[in-house]
């Protein structure tokens, strides 16, 4: 494991993708991978896109990425598809896009699938954030597909995020959209050469202005782009950098990035005890019993969990 | 607690509204309350609609309510709406809709707001269909906002989910849509008399005979209706009671409600330890120093979870 950890850092691509594997599939050893490429952690910029699924988050990544790419940044992306299995297909294609970099070797490209639960995603994902950083690439670009709660788990382990809208999407994602209006750094309105896109910008900074009411913080920036006409990137690129800068100087990264592991600490502790459940009470295999006599009434539910936690912990001691 | 769950049982409106409370708000005594209530529980249909915002969900409720009555049933709807505080207003407005039936003393409606972090939604809207359930409602109604995960596992606490969905969303929300075709039962095709309804019809057929390809289950049924024209809905009226008769005969009822508490097992089993490592361990004061103590890279961080958690249980057990 140290030999794989020392081959991160050195930026191997082979010892990169082999770290990655070794966290999604939650193998032996990926604590201890963790613990030790942890110091070398911390120096790259996380950039998160999210947006409804046709947005053209992928495009956008894909020209982010060259523009990266020309200030001779190492980049790194991480597409993470949690959504349904009826969905891989078409989505795995819009990724491919993104494979004009294929040949470039300062470009890694990975895409996180959902293994078993949701939030293995969410783990698996802050585990390649780290391994990726680690191996010295100075920006991560963490992609999500649809606006669910799992996303916005995902995203919010990012320093900054991109949120792209589209124009012309109908009242229905109007709604929507708003529930990750607040998760967005910067408000990227793509394909902005569509009709509909000033209205679009006039809704975000309406709503964005009832959000800066009552504070005298920095207004979030509203950008226009149209990734396929490759117009606006320059000035995204731009609002990107200050806004960083912004989140740097004031403090708010370091901030962001403390709230950040302490939500991972909640929920690796979280998963942890329900480990230990499942070792030390044989939960996962007892509940099937358990939920019969509650069906059955055999059983008061609350009582019947108060004892049984009792007994665990009482035998979890001895 | 006694006379609050005799209250109950009897089907006072009064009482029934105080315990959905006790239930929303996490009050002392719910727990009692409900295991008091459990005993009675288990006679209601538990229906869950759910779909994207725009679908015409609360619409299709409000029939639904009213072909219940005529039947002379006694029915209830949780409305939930874990989304986002900018959303709150206009959905709000569309769950008005819905009080036509506000003078029917056999027809309750109640909205289940976002009050704190979004598992409080579920463990809440949980309690409130026991509470529904052990009151003697017939058929208890639970609609859910939104596609997202949350969403999803509000709508698993059902027996038998409507999943309403309408032509002319475009293919952004046509993938966002897969992600929730796995939980429907029957599929309404709502707003039929719009342009692209058969062909959503198809699209649905299509996905559907996808995910029977392998098996040889009943198929589930694709209604098509208009709620404001009031057309269809005896069809689907049928269908529903057709598909509750398939359900409860051929054991998968039953089945679903066992694995329903199961999964409440677990819920509640991980809730109850957060609160022992909040009392115990002081955990939610502590984190933010070892937060620190991550990020300044003093310690590694599995190692220090791994030997934080031991000492936990250790002082559980003294």
């Amino acid at each position: 494991m140290r030999d794989l950890a020392r081959d991160i850092v050195l930026g191997k691509t082979r010892a990169i993708a082999r770290g990655i594997s070794l966290a999604e599939n939650d193998s032996l050893g990926r604590e201890e991978l963790i613990d030790l490429l942890h110091p070398h952690t911390g120096k790259a910029r996380i950039l998160g896109i999210t947006g409804p699924p046709g947005a053209g988050k992928s495009t956008l990544a894909d020209l982010l990425i060259a523009g990266e790419r020309r200030k001779g940044h190492k980049v790194a992306v991480v597409a993470v598809d949690p959504s349904s299995p009826f969905t891989g297909g078409a989505l795995l294609g819009d990724r491919l896009r993104m494979q004009s970099h294929a040949e470039d070797e300062h470009v890694f490209i990975r895409s996180m699938a959902s293994r078993g639960h949701l939030g293995g995603v969410s783990r698996a994902t802050v585990d390649a954030i780290k391994v990726l950083d680690a191996a010295g690439f100075d920006t991560v670009i963490v992609e999500t597909i649809g606006v669910g709660q799992t996303e916005v788990d995902i995203i919010e382990l990012t320093d900054l995020v991109l949120l792209v809208l589209v124009p012309g999407m109908g009242d229905e994602i109007q709604a929507m959209k708003a529930g990750v209006m607040e998760i967005g750094d910067i408000f990227v309105i793509n394909k902005s050469d569509k009709e509909g896109a000033d209205k679009l910008r006039t809704e975000v900074e309406y709503v964005l202005g009832f959000k800066y009411a009552h504070e005298m913080e920095k207004m979030n920036p509203v950008c226009m782009v149209s990734a396929k006409m490759k117009q606006g990137l320059e000035a995204l690129e731009e609002e990107a950098e200050e806004w960083f800068q912004h989140l740097s100087l004031s403090g708010l990264l370091e901030q962001k990035r403390k709230e950040r592991i302490q939500k991972e600490l909640k929920r690796i502790f979280s998963a942890k005890i329900h480990e230990l459940l499942d070792k030390k009470m044989d939960f996962y295999n007892n509940v099937e019993e358990w939920a019969e006599m509650i069906y059955q009434k055999k059983v008061q539910p609350y009582r019947f969990i108060n004892e049984s936690l009792h007994d665990f912990l009482k035998k979890e001691s001895e």
